[in-house]
């Protein structure tokens, strides 16, 4: 993979002209993905190449819910075939602001659902990236690009980079904006960040939301919970065991790690997580419904089929349950720094059917909480373990998920 | 002005066909508009006019920054000229299929900020109608149409309507999706209605919303707070005597009325309402602001000028008394029905330099609580009195303002 922090000390070293890298990004994407599929279109050859900026020499892929106003934007959708926007979304004009360039889109399932895109895993093509950011999680783990933007609203940033192996984060609920990007869940909705490494992650969101701290060391001995989702039913054995490895190495690390059981509030507001959603998403696609229900793939337009007999009780039940369980989790932060869970129930499914499950991943995006996915080395496919903080610590969850990374890299 | 209460029921009884009660609409624009200047622009001839549905035959004026698939949405400014959106916006989807016809695009703001649209005053063409929601109020208030969108981030809903004289609604936060419409600040703006009564909006609010709850009568003797906002400074002796005016006309319709001095939180949310709104706007207008900044009018260039100097540290520190202030905001509700104050500091000034100040609104934007202009009727350019309710409870808010139009209208 590409590391951003690699690229900048070349820039900053005047080894590496900001040009030469974005020229490289365009030639590993001619490369590389013609066996992948995770790059819908690329800026114009004559887009401007920034030589000063912070993250100057930075190719960052945008996934393709995401507005650019010299790339097409589809949603990933034929109804929007061709379609473009006359502004960037904020958080590409804040990505230029910093000398990146948004250098490609990137595929994502239709408006960041189910249906799975065509992208293809580059671990092993044979099986899904996972969704509904396969794009962008697929181009940094084949090393074609050191950054790109992904948005969850179920499990769509951590599901896909456990699956490819990279470093993720979802950060805290509106850290970074969603002006511009296609809705889902204006509830759930949150844009995050794919990179080679969570150093390289911090770094890039530090630099995005103008907040230095995200970068700041862990406590020397960060008290960590090992929490195993029980509601969500269990995870495949071989995530235990990368979740174990974590919990070895975070020790190793100088963390102190307790068993977490969650009480009967989380289960019950993980449980409604797919009522707000599918309550918002109802009135976010309610044009697209209306117009064009037969252009919808098959997964979206039955979840909208049965979102139609959601009631305001209904939504306004789910959204007390998960206000009670915020309320909660921010007592439990007390006396913990970060908690560690699994990433996904298992490896990337094979084929391209489904783009597997969020059930380990839609409590915390309810909870609006900064979620980490750290990439557990082994054989075969990639695993990977989310590590977790409370809202507004994004740095916490970064600094966590370094020391595991690191201590995992010593093994 | 033109009821849609009025309206429904003539199309109800069967003496008013829906493409009728459309037409009158178009041909009310064309006989007063020309002297108001609320109206953009109008939706093709050949838009189908549904004979069925509950908002069959309303004709409905949509704000120029709420996305319309068959009108050029310009948001009010020429960066986005001729600029026609794919999809309409959430909003507008929901008016279609309940019946509406979505007829009009009308007179913003640009970008909904602070300089003046070209509207005038239909009360008095040599004062301004108010802003942000300009047209949407003067449509309305000139019996052009029965109901407007709007959209207030200060007071942009309330202080036009009561500068106009037409009651309004700026909902619970979020009770209406944004989805489609050109964001200012994603923690403030909210989508509000204009209408000829208060039960003309609350009919509207409780089906475009799905809540029927919307429509229930109120307790039987209300306890209501009159709060002056000292905070705020002083409202004109005017709108003193109109607040007083509704006091009595309350009380007269049974409610029991004290006096509320709100605690320093409140001030303290009051005078950071800006930090919030400023750090979130220079955000979503990133790319307007660096690709178009001469093109931006002067008063709200230099408000993203001075933007750009807030930190994440005073946007945090401002979230922060917003959160105090709602929570003290949630317990005050306990022992009160709803808040009464001013709508605006007086009448709608004179000229078109300024569209007014949203110093007696823009606590309760912040606090994301149902607020409704109920207009007080007497010689000169109107004025208007605001009523409070608790967030979620916006029905209680219009059942209130219902009471005390109906006392004010017996005078």
């Amino acid at each position: 993979m590409i590391s951003l922090l690699d690229i900048r000390a070349r820039i900053a070293d005047g080894t590496l002209p900001a040009a030469d890298a974005i020229r490289g990004a365009r030639e590993r994407i001619a490369a590389q993905d013609p066996a992948i599929g995770a790059i819908l279109r690329l800026a114009p050859e004559t887009a401007v190449v920034p030589e000063v900026g912070p993250l100057a020499g930075i190719a960052v892929g945008v996934k393709d819910i995401i507005a650019t106003a010299d790339m097409a934007t589809e949603y990933g959708s034929d109804i929007y075939a061709g379609w473009r926007p006359r502004a960037d979304a904020a958080i590409v004009s804040r990505l230029r602001a910093l000398g990146a360039v948004p250098l490609a889109k990137t595929a994502t399932t239709a408006f960041a659902g189910l249906d799975p895109a065509a992208t293809v895993n580059p671990r092993d093509p044979g099986h899904t990236p996972g969704g509904s950011s396969s794009g962008s999680a697929a181009a940094v783990a084949a090393g074609m690009l050191p950054l790109a933007l992904g948005t969850q609203t179920g499990g769509s940033v951590i599901r896909p980079a456990a699956f490819c192996g990279v470093a993720a984060i979802k950060p805290s609920f509106r850290l970074l904006p969603t002006v511009g990007v296609k809705t889902f869940s204006w509830a759930l909705d949150t844009v995050g960040l794919f990179g080679a490494s969570v150093a390289d992650i911090a770094h890039a969101l530090a630099l995005i939301a103008e907040r230095p701290a995200i970068e700041a060391p862990a406590p020397e001995r960060p008290r960590l919970a090992l929490c195993l989702q029980d509601f969500a039913g269990s995870a495949d054995a071989d995530a235990l065991a990368a979740l174990e490895r974590a919990v070895r190495a975070a020790e190793r690390a100088g963390a102190v790690v307790h068993d977490l059981v969650l009480p009967a509030p989380f289960a019950r507001a993980w449980a409604v997580h797919p009522t707000v959603q599918d309550f918002e998403a109802r009135q976010a696609l309610a044009w697209e419904y209306a117009e064009h229900r037969d252009a919808l793939p098959p997964v979206l337009r039955g979840q909208l089929d049965r979102a139609q007999d959601l009631t305001a009780a209904d939504y306004d039940a789910a959204r007390r349950e998960a206000h009670r369980a915020r309320r909660q989790l921010k007592e439990l932060f007390a006396d913990v720094d970060a908690i560690l869970t699994v990433s996904s129930v298992g490896r990337a499914p094979r084929g391209l059917g489904s783009t597997g499950d969020a059930r380990f991943n839609r409590l915390w995006t309810l909870m609006g909480v900064p979620c980490v996915n750290v990439p557990v080395p082994g054989d075969g496919l990639p695993l990977g373990v989310q590590v977790i903080a409370r809202f507004g610590d994004d740095g916490r969850a970064l600094a966590v998920a370094r020391g595991i990374e690191g201590a995992l890299a010593r093994e």
